[in-house]
């Protein structure tokens, strides 16, 4: 059997977890965790019970979903939970009830503008219930009466996320998070998991890892806001830079959200990283911010994260919707994100800041760096390195380095291999300012 | 009798204190102080003797007008002091003598390029007397002797202005400046202290007022840098924004004067209601200065002071003649400088920077500040508020705040007021920086 | 005989001393340094040994070059070193040897897009030897044996530079650089020491000098790196502006080379003085540097050096090849490079930052700085004087005066003066910032 591509690997087990019922909490989350957990064994599963505080907010129960349908009078089931999980309204209470078809009518959510998708909709913090469908569904429901029943429990238990720590030389971190909380939907969410599983699973066998990693799989908004409340001043210490991963499945546009800051770290990584290998991509504002960089860039919380996407949440059609399905990513689409994700933490492995040894050039003729000859031509094929040499002040890092002087990050990085062995250089410690 | 609109109310002020011939000291200024404390009763009249002396100056002999006149051998009165204060040198000194034809028209000032206006003329520091009159009266002098007389008195006098202080929670203070020194004209003048009147009395209703106000009507010039001397050490702990408040009558353009810094306090309020209210004004540079602006921002005093005006003192035609008389000036365009600069003033009390008082976003849908249902619609429905909360950390006054998440600055003082109330953000103090 | 132009004057020293066969070491410097001292009787000439360390390189031994010709087997010198010095390879060893035709091929340079030029080429560092000629000549050379001489020594010695320094009332120094190492070229490199030896003698007989002057004649790049070696920190602690003089002779294009940082003080003057006297010119980027602002503005020297010069090298056709002879380089081509590099040193001695003495406008009327009537007319009049004072804060020198009120250089510099025997404004330090 050929060795499946990183894409197709991805695909797979994005195909494994679509049918899972996620939801902020209860065992759709925990059936995740434990399949990511077959992947990257390291993975810590944690547990907060019902009721614990977090900043502003408080865990709330656990919701457990057996069974949800409505059927007619006739018993037919109309709507049924086992054959699209969307088409329950997500933490809805427990219902056995008959109902007319009007007052079903208020029970009810689609979407008149996209007549064939069911619509993702949810109600973590106020109790009520409810069905969606499509709208061509809907407006066939005739008159009569309707058995509506959701087999829920909501009561207290536990919110799970799983956290992996890979250890590098240094303390220094950096942080991926992505989500595991939406039910049956590719793009948004399940792209985001299996990248970062595969990144995870990339850097687990990085060799000469200089960055310690902290990646988490948590429910979003609520599991950001938990998990921030644990770690916050560890967090601010150590990270360095950090990426939100959603929406990295489908075959479009790249997008770039910035931190609020904009000019963090990890913003000038994402940008060098789509302006050099991506070129044309959709460039957001913060304003347009919806997923967990809301916590990650919240005043007092600060941290340097952006996120590099391929369709953004909120900007395309299938979005939150039962389009969006595994016919919506691809192979190459999660390989093209998995790819640019990956080039970020190469930049950020080798983004060094670097002084020369000595003032004025070196004369690097002594050490084979400079042709015999001086000419015109040959005077230009050392340019890079004498370049790196003129700049080199302790003030660039490789990032700056490489647009200040014009050559590819990489071959900076390159350059500055060459020269440390020949000692013209030495590194300088340079802390990314808050 | 229905009410006066505030336009016609200022109006009628100007049209009372046109006639008055004021000149930067005498009997004109000490009436039209006399007039405005009529309408101001906690306005203040100070007076400061002759050969005092303030900075690199010394306030001149007052000067006092009687009579003056230019008539033919025949008695006919060809100018007449009576008819048109325009007509005498200001601070002519007194004369009473027979001319030839030839050693009058050294004595005479016109404007061959507005034939028909008599321009403004005064020689404050260099004792002589002169008539102006409009060209085409001159070009019709005929030849023969003329007797000139000017029943004036240059004697040790006072200079006065008026100041009025109206206290608010915090003294901190916001300064408004405008002048009383120029006879019979209209946009400059006299729409500055009937228009600086109208928002002294607005400010003195103002409920919950929060800065203290610091009003002056002064002569130009001399006024201010006599004020100065008096008062610059406690206006430079207090001031946080002033305005000249000149040329604010006409109905033409809007123009701004920034401070010679360029981005104080004031010039972010003038430019903020400039560009969100009025749209399309005139900016000018500190370079096309030219009244108090030249002594608040000059260095060593360095005032956070501009002016926002309707036609600019030299840009228009009728600038220093005759022709800025009431028809100039109109109830409507008064109005609108008084809106632009009571706006200016309101965005100033409600101007604070705030911060968030918890890490992470905070629950919104407990405090019923967020639906029920989570659609992609509702959420948009609360993006201000969260939109505000993304950004209040601590560095951003309202102003920033507007043009951070571009929400307009009252919508987003209304957020703020909400979220103060709800404890979810407090205000912090920001001083501006000098 | 009528007297010399300054252009005149400086194409005869070039003629002079073009025949010289410079190097960075031997008789030809040493030859170029007497004729130069004729000019400038306080010409310092200096040597380093041979073996003496300079930062990263260590001083070469001295090359002494004959003769050198090539010949065939019938005696016929085809290239001959005495016809143009040019045609030995730079540092060439000594050689006699007979070759065959292929064996010469790999010992000859030419340009094959220039094939009437004689290229110029060195080989400091690498001992090896080889003859230079057109590519025309060469493809004429028949086969056939060849008798190569080389009549060179490589040998313990001495580098040689000139320093001239000239005292001012202030120990703060301005830094001329140029270099004469190169053999029978004019624009690159004759117009430099001839500009420079121009300027020395209009700086030592500059009245009122306030600047202290260093200026140096070296061999470039070995040059630099060995008086840097041996005056950095005199330089760094006195040095407040320098320029880097060559090519500077031809009468095409004025460019601009910045330094490293790009804002120096040397930076804002060389871009004054082109931006008002020259107007288009080609400003380089330090990436396209090439001469000493390699050393002088590399990392731990940081120098504010920066090049004001005719066609820069490396641009134009000519540059090192035979034609880069004295037709290339014309008077007025020198000349104006001369000028535009003195006005630089006048802006220099000239520019001084100044504060206001009295807060508020002085009154300029009773020091007559003020006509008597205040008219639109006279008020523009005195605009140049009032401007400078309401900017005259002690932030900024001339140079940002000019710009700021829109006044040349030399007049805001005559104003200043004014206002100084006024005592409207006093001199403030303002030692411009690393």
């Amino acid at each position: 059997m050929p060795q499946q591509s990183i894409g197709e690997q991805m695909y797979g087990w994005a195909t494994d977890l679509f049918p899972y019922c996620r939801s902020i909490t209860g065992p759709g989350v925990r059936q995740t965790l434990q399949y990511l957990r077959e992947l990257l064994p390291a993975l810590e599963i944690h547990e907060v019970p019902s009721g614990t505080a977090a900043f502003d907010w408080v865990v709330p129960d656990e919701w457990t979903i057996g069974d949800a349908f409505v059927e007619d009078a006739q018993g037919n089931r109309l709507l049924d939970f086992r054959k699209n999980n969307l088409h329950v309204v997500g933490y809805s209470e427990p219902v056995d009830c008959w109902l007319s078809r009007e007052e079903l009518e208020k029970r009810l959510f689609s979407l008149p503008d996209q007549p064939d998708a069911v619509p993702y909709i949810t109600s973590y913090y106020s109790r009520t219930w409810g069905f969606c469908l499509s709208h061509n569904q809907r407006k066939t429901l005739p008159a009569g009466d309707y058995h509506a029943v959701i087999d829920s429990k909501l009561a207290p238990g536990m919110l799970n996320y799983g956290q992996l720590l890979i250890e590098g030389k240094e303390d220094r971190e950096i942080f991926l998070s992505t989500y595991i909380c939406h039910p049956s939907m590719a793009n948004n969410e399940l792209s985001g998991p299996v990248v970062t599983t595969a990144l995870a699973r990339w850097i687990g066998q990085l060799p000469g890892r200089r960055y310690s990693y902290r990646i988490i799989f948590i429910p979003e908004t609520i599991g950001s806001i938990v998990y921030l409340s644990k770690h916050l001043p560890e967090m601010k210490r150590r990270i360095e830079a950090g990426f939100n991963v959603t929406c990295v499945g489908d075959d479009r546009r790249y997008s770039y959200m910035p931190s609020r800051q904009g000019d963090t770290l990890a913003d000038r990584v994402a940008t060098y990283v789509l302006d050099a290998y991506v070129g044309d991509y959709d460039r957001y504002s913060f304003l347009d911010r919806g997923s967990d960089e809301r916590q990650y860039c919240s005043p007092l919380v600060d941290l340097p994260v952006v996120g590099i996407m391929r369709s953004k949440y909120g900007t395309y059609p299938e979005y939150h919707t039962s389009l969006d399905d595994l016919s919506l990513i691809s192979p190459a689409g999660l390989a093209g994100a998995y790819d640019a994700l990956r080039k970020c933490l190469q930049v950020l492995e080798a983004n060094s800041t670097y002084v020369v040894t000595n003032p004025c050039e070196p004369q690097l003729g002594k050490r084979r760096l400079y042709p015999t000859f001086s000419t015109l031509e040959t005077r230009q094929k050392v340019r890079g390195i004498t370049n790196f040499l003129a700049y080199a002040d302790g003030t660039l890092d490789l990032l700056q380095m490489a647009k200040a002087i014009g050559v590819d990050f990489f071959e900076c990085a390159q350059i500055a291999k060459t020269l440390l062995g020949h000692g013209l250089i030495v590194g300088v410690g340079r802390r990314e300012a808050e």
